[in-house]
């Protein structure tokens, strides 16, 4: 068996992936290796035929194709449920932005609960922003600190990450859920949702992004997950019509409608939803137990890798080293990221993500990424590392991205 | 010259329509004659290309066709702004839902200012319901009345429509600027915008649809419009990372950045942004003062043929009947308006919109209505009514929409 460092071994790992097939469902060139699909997956190659049906309802049957579009959000949403999120039908929809409906889930979990607020202080920064302004607006303490170290009976609501997107660290959900057993907790599964197994059966609410692992395109529609027994009880800050019951009879007064398309605010935006609805059509038929052991192994070859040829350069590990504990990414640590990073997307031909402060992170989605181009970013890394080959660029960020 | 309710009259106003040719810009179909166009406007020709476009770019430049695609919200907004909504640069934001952005501005207005919430019993749905959620949860009192009739020294935000969902009225914003001068004035400029020329050059806050007169798609988003002068004293409740400054240092607390982008909240719909430019391109190139000439004489004509035809049937202007106090829609009043619009589209082969309790509204965008639509749709309804083709329909509102 070749050695990890040998091209051959990652050669290997690719034609043993019953996976492989599925990097052809999307537009991929094979230049320049691309590892950034947690901030921008692919785009699907059944995306542009679908947006094109959607225009041509639009186009010949105008408002009344709206008879067909108007249960879509919640289709949808039981799709993404069923074979994304391991929740049970008529708990998820897709609405809005990842933000908005953070704003939405954690203002009705503080009607509900009093206390304090929690959110991890390297929480994605949308997160942490939006309980701020939350808990300001609403009187509560705001605890930007680890959700594990600080619940207990005064708190309301903790919002976490199941995976974190700067260190890729998975957490235990279940442990999670127990530990804070009596704050509400939100989920954000941006950086989860499509890379790794979930299961939202004791979960109460969750929301995330559906344009990295789901390869909806950019600023594509959001998802929310409202437990079903939990459902009756909020009630969403943006009262809009979508959330209406008998929305069409346009009553004087709010009444949020049964189920979980009470968390609609406006007009769902139906191209959006159709995009949602390919990345989850496209990870159901992959099935996320596989996806899963093939990212455990890509991750696991870059993490090898970083080990024999990076650590040595003075690269560290950002990421858990354990497989279990980690999702589709891998953090590379180095005090000149920055500057490598560039370096990597100007002359080498890779891109990876830069995150503050120090980090080279490289998303590894399993759908189209292939372990011979794990090997080959690294090998190309870690030349341009011994060759210097970003020094001479300007170390100040100007527009960091 | 042919009298109005000869057919020949309404041909000669198409041979003299000087904007005629713009109906080749649209997906169009003789039949049915659509007059819903401000529920939902017809598919711009150029919008499949223009969406190929974006998914070109995402497909080929992935996450570094952000560069180029993070400005949109803004430089769409400014052609709104300049070909629409006659405001300045850096005014206007293409963002979220009109419900959404409607939430975001009102909470910010109340921020500034203590007193009562007042909207009109007739608003649109979306808006009342914001506004009574709003109130409630900030212990404001809310007015369903005219905000004409109730402005005074408490109140802190008035809300009204430019052009009115339901009767098409279109009421004068300086004036009504000059009443509520003691409050803010939230213009809800979703059936004005495209359909009449407005001046936002006296107004604080408007927010708007795009998938009306805009011709956007199905949930296109949104737009906002802030004025200028008040943008730094306005904060939005929901703090996204868009609005954040220096938004991927990712700093620990949030603070908004300086202008029209702080009302942003998550990730913009580049493909929903990319379809409002295409349908404020067309409006631009028209010219909303050409297009507002042209309205003026298709609702007039509306109103013409109903006064010869349907006024001796039993029906009743719904909409004023002064051309300058009116929109580009006309409602028709009606006992049997919910079997006659049913009967029109499954029979007549005309697509009206119905609104309780008793309105068929007649939708004329200019951009794409002949004045033989107009006069082919009042035939068929005179003669449906005449013949009463409607009274075998259930008269029970199965779903209304």
């Amino acid at each position: 068996m070749a050695s990890v460092t040998d091209r051959a071994h990652a050669e290997a790992l690719d034609a043993a992936d019953p996976l492989a097939s599925f990097r052809e469902r999307f537009a991929v060139a094979d230049e320049p290796i691309y590892l950034d699909g947690n901030s921008l997956g692919r785009l699907p190659r059944a995306t542009p035929e679908r947006l094109a049906a959607r225009l041509e309802e639009w186009g010949m049957r105008l408002v009344g194709a709206w008879s067909g579009w108007i249960d879509e959000p919640r289709r949808v949403g039981d799709l993404l449920a069923e074979s994304v999120l391991g929740a049970r039908p008529g708990e998820v929809l897709v609405a809005d932005s990842t933000t908005v409906n953070l704003y939405k889930l954690a203002s009705a979990a503080l009607d509900l609960r009093p206390g304090a607020v929690v959110v991890g202080p390297d929480e994605f920064p949308t997160d942490r922003y939006v309980l701020e302004g939350l808990a300001a607006a609403r009187g509560r303490e705001l605890r930007l600190t680890d959700p594990l170290a600080t619940h207990g009976g005064d708190v309301a609501l903790v919002c976490l990450s199941l995976v974190s997107y700067r260190s890729g660290e998975l957490v235990d959900m279940a442990a999670v859920q127990a530990a804070c057993d009596d704050a509400l907790v939100l989920w954000d599964l941006s950086h989860a949702a499509g890379a790794v197994p979930i299961d939202l059966s004791a979960a109460d609410l969750a929301v995330g992004c559906t344009y990295k692992y789901l390869n909806a395109g950019p600023g594509s529609p959001a998802f929310l997950y409202v437990r079903r027994e939990l459902q009756p009880e909020l009630r969403t800050p943006i009262q809009g019509w979508f959330g209406q019951r008998d929305q069409f009879r346009m009553g004087p007064l709010y009444e949020p409608v049964e189920g979980v398309e009470r968390f609609h605010a406006g007009t769902p935006p139906i191209l959006g939803v159709a995009a949602v609805e390919v990345g989850a059509e496209l990870v159901a038929e992959a099935r996320i137990e596989r996806l899963r052991a093939k990212s455990e192994k890509l991750t696991a070859l870059a993490v090898d890798l970083h080990d024999a040829w990076l650590a040595p350069l003075g690269f560290e590990l950002g990421s858990p080293r354990t497989p279990a504990h980690r999702g589709a990414h891998v953090s590379l640590r180095h005090p000149e990221a920055w500057r490598i990073c560039r370096a990597l997307i100007e002359r080498a031909g890779v891109v990876p993500d830069f995150r503050l402060p120090d980090s080279v992170r490289l998303g590894l989605p399993p759908l189209y990424t292939r372990f011979v181009d794990v090997w080959d970013a690294l090998d190309r890394l870690r030349r341009l590392v011994v060759d210097e080959a970003y020094a001479d660029l300007d170390p100040a960020l100007a527009r960091v991205t």
